[in-house]
């Protein structure tokens, strides 16, 4: 490279930087549960720049806090102990071994995974399942599907006490009900309910889209901002793809209950947590109460 | 019961209440490590008893932390998995695939019902991996073993930010490499290697036997009180059990880096640690680097 | 004692401790005020086992708050100096000779008594007069009994800073006009009073008797739990003993403003406050505002 | 008076102010112990003064502690108790009752009314006896004495804990010695243990006489300034009186053992606290290890 | 001086000292909002007796903040540099040149000046603009006036920072609008609008008369106290002085917002501040919402 | 641009996000020192990019402390009040008048427009002279220079102060000698004085240069990297360039006295400091003690 190129890319980089300033000014102190999984959790590329991300969010004075599940892991270790996942419209039957199998998985294989991933940068996450602390309590969904929960409860105290020592939380979604028996809980369900109970600035969900889809599978028409009350309205219209649906109903339902914004982003592209939060290029779908403009954003 | 009968029993009780005064005096803010395993663990009664015993010294005011391991939870995974288990010099041969299922076991299982079970009774526990925030880093043992390590250093910070906010660390024994690659540790000795890195007051090891013994397997040979120099002549004098070994090894190293006493206890006795901290019938043997009388005894 | 019995003895011991770990934990950081006095006062072995039982309080998390006054002890200490005590409707007639001797009984002797007592066990107790920092402010209750006051307004600040360096309040009932003139005031009125101003989880009579009794002297009456209205009730009906009645009438107003429970010990039962707090035996009578169920209680 | 004149009585206030200045500065956070006692105690007058002189110095931020004994309170007890005084030596023979009297005296008596006078400005002191929380711990000086005590120990925790908690602590010189047995101790010799045990920036003996003669009792020989050696030689030479000699004896050694600077002040003066502190008029004599200029003093 | 006289001098600054107490204990604590300015300012004698007084006030526990303009300085340095000033309605007309001049006189000469004579006593003052932090943000008054600004806001936030490290903030009179253009505010509003802002105890006017007069310029009709309604009377029936009239709407604003005493005080008496805080000889004007007397005063 | 330019731009810009992490993770809680002047003070552009990479570095958590003079200013408006600078061996004559001239512009007009540019960003710079809270005090250079001012000692707890509330504090280069009397002295020189008695991790030079050259003029001898030593010997064996050898011995001393690098950087480089802090593209010349790696820098 000759030295007016160095310098021109130098002068780049510069650039990028200084263009973060008013996002890092404007998020320090600001808590975001962030909803982890599908593609960005399964490729190492994708889950390296994921916790580089994350951490840079910490070091700049943010507080982010990690939810995931883990169906694809469970039915493969389900499938190693000889055991055939059997599923009732579309969600998993979860007997007393299967529970015990899913927390095997979700505790002690993915959650590790994403806790050693974070901390290949410094000392800042610790992993926690929702049976800690009674930071998800549950009720039974259906008795068709066992031990399945729906969000009864959610007690933060313990996040905030670690959010306190500065560590970033990274939560599996295991919960439990009055008995202390663990119950598998949705993940998309439990972020949205995570992001309500810490009264948090923003809730993300990293998904294998590109974003929010007005008509869905229509590629062109991909939203880029949108509320609550137009989400409500694609869900009600039909308009949302199945796997879309819990994220939506959880985001309505955190916005409406204090969370300020909410964003749906394509998990697939690479930083894409910096790329939304530290750059003027928004991607995927921003949900707000309001529909206002976003930060740092000009007319 | 008759009116007296009931008088005289509270009488008892209350004064087993005032008996324990200086005990919790003495222990206030001190901090204990805990290798918990064996019966103890097994015994779902057991387990129970042992959970109030940590919650009750947390609650008057001792910092306790808790390691475990969980060999036979790691065989039987194992062999569900279709795996038969090597061993090499009584040491389990640990290629990826079994690291791999050593962390489910411990993280995912035994870790989790630790937890569980000590918040049963209130919000204390969180639970860890020695490789959460550099917590356990690790050398080879030897290649025949694979990934089978050795303590190499103990960062403990995470441990002191967890015990700021007052809760209980659970320990799993998986450490880490430099590379971020997982390993098996033996639990006795990272415990005694947390404990030196805590400047623990106390080192306690749950066993399945009575206590040490001067000539083992003589059960009349058992040892109430000894010193680190009493605990070397024993293994040098093939005195000593072969699983009692890494014990007393790890007590012997600790007591001469700073932590004030180590006990080996019976914890097939229901309560094994209220009876060892917070009365006069001290159980199991006591070790201590200058053979000094017990907290609160006369003479 | 056989190794047997010694076991079962150790057994039951354990079990005990364990039985207070859900009142230690209810408990902790829960302020108690505790009037001491009569028998439990004099008896010399009885005074230990109080200062056993508070120092016990303080070391679980509890702030204990000592009131107290010594009417016998300022009658002997007038007789020593030669002047007779007088009355008039069974209440002390207190000159300006008289409010200096009684500072002198109960700052001087009492007072010092219990703070000695206490801090044989370490260094808890401090001793206090209601004239200090504005503690207890009184008005002249009757210009024929001269110096007794009446409880006008209570500044808790002085306790506030003592709790907040984990100290025990022992409060001589001594208290003052604006002039700065001292007084007498009644120690059950201030136990009372100061109950209220502390917000305290707990009001606590040690008297001379088992408790409050439905039907006074009908020893079978006695009263397990009741209600502030139940408790207006018998003072109203004259079913109150005439010692009892300032008791009653102070727990009926303290619990009425804020104070969660009131209990009436039998002082004369060693280790009497152990028992009510950290064991399922309750003695005496314990009083709510909505005669609920007792902390730990089950049905 | 005049508009004039009270605008130069104004000016002059103003001056007397101002001129404080740089001793509030270089004092603000100094520790300053006060022996208080005689004439200065014994009058109303000059008994508010001192009042108001140690609540100015703590509401400027200095840290006043006040030590008191009261022997002529104590005779005059004890003859109202209808005992005589003993003495052997000059030194009080104190038997347990004699020890019970003198604490009533002191604590119940002289302490509170300093107590008392202190917080008719605001709430600031608090009372103490050497027995608490282990303050002065004490051994037996001459079994002809009985239960009159050495300073073995001083233990300043409990003086740190109010100090911090802005309190002026006023200590009545009972000691205990290790069996819990109470012991009235000189004050003077107190006064200067404290000082030294909380490393004093001042000691300060309030006295009936103008400070230190170099010739007692030649009026002419007024000491104004002298150094730990020089007050050595003049106990050394007989050329203290009987009186001054526990003091110079107590100030040499405090100023030997970290204490910056030590004063004899005469009581007798209105404010004389004030006038030594705050003004450039000192009064007494002072005495310090290097014999160097005061504070705020210019050659 | 003779030894009679000079303890009668001693005696009197003594009571003048103690008089000082019940002002010191009501103040501390509590913020005062200072203008400075006139003949306390121009004098250097004067503006050592201010420093004096102000340090003095952040000594015994008070919160100072002195607010200062200059209009005679802006002068000054315009003709140095060869522009005159021009006046509209008695305004200055400030164009950019102007505003810069301004800056320079005020931020570095005038406010340098009482930054560094505060400091000759110790580390206190720190010197401010109000384009620090968003102090003092401006709307323009008059497009005829160019840059002088209106208040339109005040952020109090870097004068609790400073004032939390305990400095004493000195804040020049320049203002800022949105776009970051520089503008000369009015110094008598922004002390109310600070005072208001801070919920300041008080708000003090150092003038060059003696106080407010009820018909000016009758100097028999000095007014000791009046209150808000009184001062909106004065100005309304036209009976304040030109001069007056700012300082005067200011207090009745600052007094309707929160404050709760204002002051109009003669800066040419030496240590007007202290003789208006310490003694009890208040002077010049104060102005109360509530015409109460002033603290320590007796009727 | 077309969407796969956009998402090209996009992936370049995360990666620069991405690269500064280990950066901003090493530098968190860290002190730089960094002297400003020349072309980067001079042009609106390269101020506006200043200001920018300052309170960048300060979100995201170091400790950035700016010093600055302002020759050119001084001269300027010396020049404008018509008094012609005169200049010993290149030294500014300094009389009474000239320094008063040198506070204007560098405290009232150079300090004020770099702290009103840092605070367009927010809530951040504070601006001080040396003559703040004893921060700079002078010994006089040379009779014939007038005032002025060699450092004679930094007292940096204003700085400690003003950090601890996170602010940037920005420091006007006037000192002042023990009589209060204000001097003129070099920034180049308080930089390096500051820099050491703050322990700070950096000391930058913002210069007109490319950095060091190992023999001046020659272009292509500009220095990389060099230790303390080295620039030793460049000064003795008068290679360096007039401008730089202030600089250069400032750097030694700082070195030499605990600061852990050094820099001299090029300001005419848009977010020189960015580039230099937070890429991989180190510009100009870093000195170190140790001549070691770069943080962050790979072999």
């Amino acid at each position: 490279m000759t030295a007016d190129a160095r310098r021109a890319l130098a002068g780049e980089k510069a650039h990028v930087l200084a263009e973060a300033l008013p996002y890092i000014r404007d998020f320090s102190g600001k808590t975001v549960v962030i909803k982890y999984g599908g593609h960005a959790m399964e490729s190492a590329e994708l889950a390296e720049y994921f916790a580089q991300d994350v951490v840079l969010m910490r070091l700049v004075g943010m507080n982010p806090v990690v939810v995931h599940g883990g169906g694809p892991q469970i039915t493969d270790l389900m499938r190693r102990l000889g055991k055939e996942p059997e599923f009732v419209d579309g969600q998993r039957v979860t007997d007393a071994e299967t529970v015990d199998i899913a927390r095997m998985a979700l505790v002690g294989k993915v959650n590790r995974d994403v806790v050693v991933s974070l901390n290949q940068h410094g000392s800042y996450a610790v992993g926690l399942s929702g049976e800690d602390a009674g930071l998800i309590a549950v009720t039974p969904r259906d008795e068709r599907l066992g031990f399945v929960g729906d969000v009864a409860a959610i007690d933060p105290s313990i996040l905030h006490r670690l959010l306190n020592e500065e560590f970033i939380p990274v939560i599996a979604t295991i919960g439990m009900d009055e008995t202390g028996q663990a119950y598998n809980v949705n993940a998309d369900a439990v972020a949205g309910a995570i992001a309500e109970a810490l009264h948090a600035e923003k809730l993300v969900y990293l998904t294998d889209v590109a974003g929010v889809y007005a008509n869905f599978p229509d590629e062109d028409s991909l939203v880029a901002q949108i509320d609550a009350d137009g989400l409500d309205a694609l869900v009600a219209d039909g308009k949302a793809s199945a796997g879309m649906i819990p994220k939506l109903v959880s985001c309505v339902r955190a916005l409406r209950n204090g969370v300020t914004r909410a964003h749906i982003l394509d998990g697939r592209v690479p930083h894409a947590l910096l790329l939304e939060f530290f750059t003027r290029e928004g991607i995927g779908t921003m949900v707000s109460g309001d529909a206002g403009p976003r930060v740092g954003e000009t007319s």
